[in-house]
């Protein structure tokens, strides 16, 4: 998608070898105009698939699950959760998640009653690395009885495993850029 | 705000005394449609004090947030966050938390290069309850020397001090629905 790929290469930077930082547009600071045209492009790719919920997990998920369900028409959104709070369900479905970018296991958890058995289900979120955090969205799908129709992800880590494994899975995957390496400090990606 | 107050007499439950869970429409499954219609009506209230940044805080703020800087024409949402990554910037502006759902204290932060000084803020979240992380929000914003021009709020806890110190501070505060009290398992709100 032309219009990430420049805001990648106008503000992203990338540290080390693995890290891509995109705060300043994707997940500290918003891009609003910007947000809203990877959720248009995103629903544009997955409308065939006729989705009835979209999937996410805070925090820098929701940005992003809200702009496609906009463009789907208004179509729920569900957040997956990172912490129990005083007035959750105890009828829930979890999952266990490491996560790459705080280096600590979370426990994710929807309330079943947000995803009816049978639903159609989207996932959508911002990066894709190691695949942990969709793995664990597909694996709240499964204990629901809930059929994922595909995965829509802002920006993937094409040197990272998530990617392939959930292609070689059979997953409709769908990233709005790719990223190929990290060499001095740019971000490398791969061509659309 | 009409619609809103449908939705929780609707889907809204009250526990005890003091919990609003709206967690069916607002901050676990969202009512796409109702959520950017709550930034419609926020964008309205506020428009005169020509914001340029929305400010909230991680997670369930983000989706109105969004709503609220669409309908303001993409004015660009910074979240707060509450929990250090490994990309983080050193130069954060920082304020502690206390959470009245999660019951514990948490430190929030925003990197500093996002609240450019001189910057007008709308500080926008979804729920209102002791004021705790609003209280947090405005002390980012004066330690980036950012003016708040408002407050914007979807369900405000009338019963809990969070509006009324707000309000004797001087602050432009406004709340979609305002909560008088829980009874018996029922949510009574104020009148528009």
């Amino acid at each position: 998608m032309q219009a990430l790929r420049e805001a990648i290469a106008m503000y992203g930077q990338g540290l080390g070898t693995d890290i891509v930082k995109v705060d300043m547009f994707l997940n500290h600071r918003i891009d609003t105009a910007l947000l809203f045209a990877m959720g248009e492009e995103l629903a544009a790719r997955f409308r065939e698939e006729k989705p009835q919920i979209i999937l996410t997990v805070e925090a820098s998920g929701i940005a992003i699950a809200v702009a496609v369900a906009r463009a789907m028409g208004n179509l729920p959104v569900v957040f997956a959760k990172k912490s129990a709070t005083v007035v959750q369900s105890p009828d829930v479905a979890q999952a266990k998640v490491y996560s790459f970018t705080h280096k600590r296991e979370n426990v994710i958890r929807v309330d079943k009653k947000y995803l009816p058995a049978g639903s159609r289900v989207l996932i959508i979120d911002d990066f894709l690395a190691d695949g942990q955090a969709c793995q664990g969205m597909m694996a709240l799908c499964a204990q629901t009885d809930c059929q994922v129709v595909g995965v829509g992800i802002g920006i993937e880590k094409g040197f990272m495993p998530g990617g392939k494994n959930l292609r070689a899975m059979g997953v409709k995957l769908s990233s709005l850029a790719i990223v190929k390496s990290i060499e001095d400090g740019h971000i490398l990606l791969e061509d659309d």
